[in-house]
């Protein structure tokens, strides 16, 4: 049996992306976004949706650019900060202790902490309602070397990224291999 | 330091979503996607992205409505079943078990297995390249009463969802609380 819940923005797992982005001022900033996810394979593209008011909007629409960080768990805090304070009015780079490295990509800033960045350039914008949906063309994907493993390939263990569950605004980790894909399947 | 992976689909954690249409002929189909997201909170809305040779593209282009169901791991056989063959030629309801439901929100059938099925209509289309992205408005979450705490909420540990990791190509579970949103992040 199962309950409406009703029309509501609902999904396991969301992911805990961290938007990359210089201001009108030139300042980095980050915003920490749960409404995105992959959306091309060729040209890889990634959406992400932001509401106009935010102050990420701006400097994405005025720079055609911004990266996208996944923070490992270690740096919980910090991505929590990013989402609690606007840029508007504050330096979260000076604030939280992370390093902005200019991209040599794009028009934008990735954090030299976070083991994953996406450096994207924007393709389109879709306006959905309160949020604007953007969609970046993937320029390329920055990977710490400390997070991969011995085929030179990113680890999920060693990146530990968070996932956001939206009904209890909690963060969790990424638990064990449960199969493969492509493979588990074939019983059928 | 990091390493340049070059121009790619990659982000962490990713979904396991089950898309559900019925095709032209009335019969209803699954289709396994990594890429989709929730992309606006008012309306609520998802977005999932499909080559136009998949036969869910057809069916969705036609019906102007699909489901995304979130399977439980105990289905990740099921789950990746849907992902190796297509719907064009199989029947996958009837070669994995599972039992169709039709929506009476939108044109399309969800698995009643499943704890979680959004039920959505097709507002926007956007060709990106080899994939097209579907925004859909999400008309209700239907969720299973099995799934449900004390609150009467979705406990994403009875939901038990599958995380994809893309690189290695392998369904995760989802691990612990690491902390609580707009909390943790006070300290600075």
């Amino acid at each position: 049996m199962h309950k409406s819940l009703g029309a509501k923005p609902v999904l396991f797992p969301l992911p805990v992306l961290m938007i990359g982005t210089y201001d009108l001022e030139g300042k980095p900033n980050l915003m920490n976004a749960a409404w995105g996810g992959i959306c091309s394979s060729q040209p890889p593209c990634v959406s992400i949706s932001i509401r106009p008011e935010r102050h990420t909007y701006t400097a994405i629409m005025e720079r055609k650019a911004f990266t996208i960080g996944i923070p490992s768990a270690d740096y919980i805090k910090q991505a929590d900060y990013v989402g609690i304070v606007s840029g508007k009015n504050t330096d979260k780079f000076a604030a939280t202790g992370l390093t902005s490295v200019k991209s040599e990509l794009v028009d934008a800033p990735y954090v030299l902490e976070f083991p994953v960045s996406l450096e994207c350039k924007l393709l389109h914008t879709l306006e959905l309602g309160v949020h604007t949906m953007m969609v970046g063309e993937i320029m390329d994907v920055k990977v710490a070397k400390s997070v991969l493993d011995e085929d030179g390939l990113p680890d999920i263990f060693r990146i530990n990224p968070m996932v956001y569950e939206t009904i209890r605004k909690a963060y969790h980790s990424v638990g064990p291999v449960l199969g493969k894909a492509f493979t588990m399947g074939k019983e059928f």
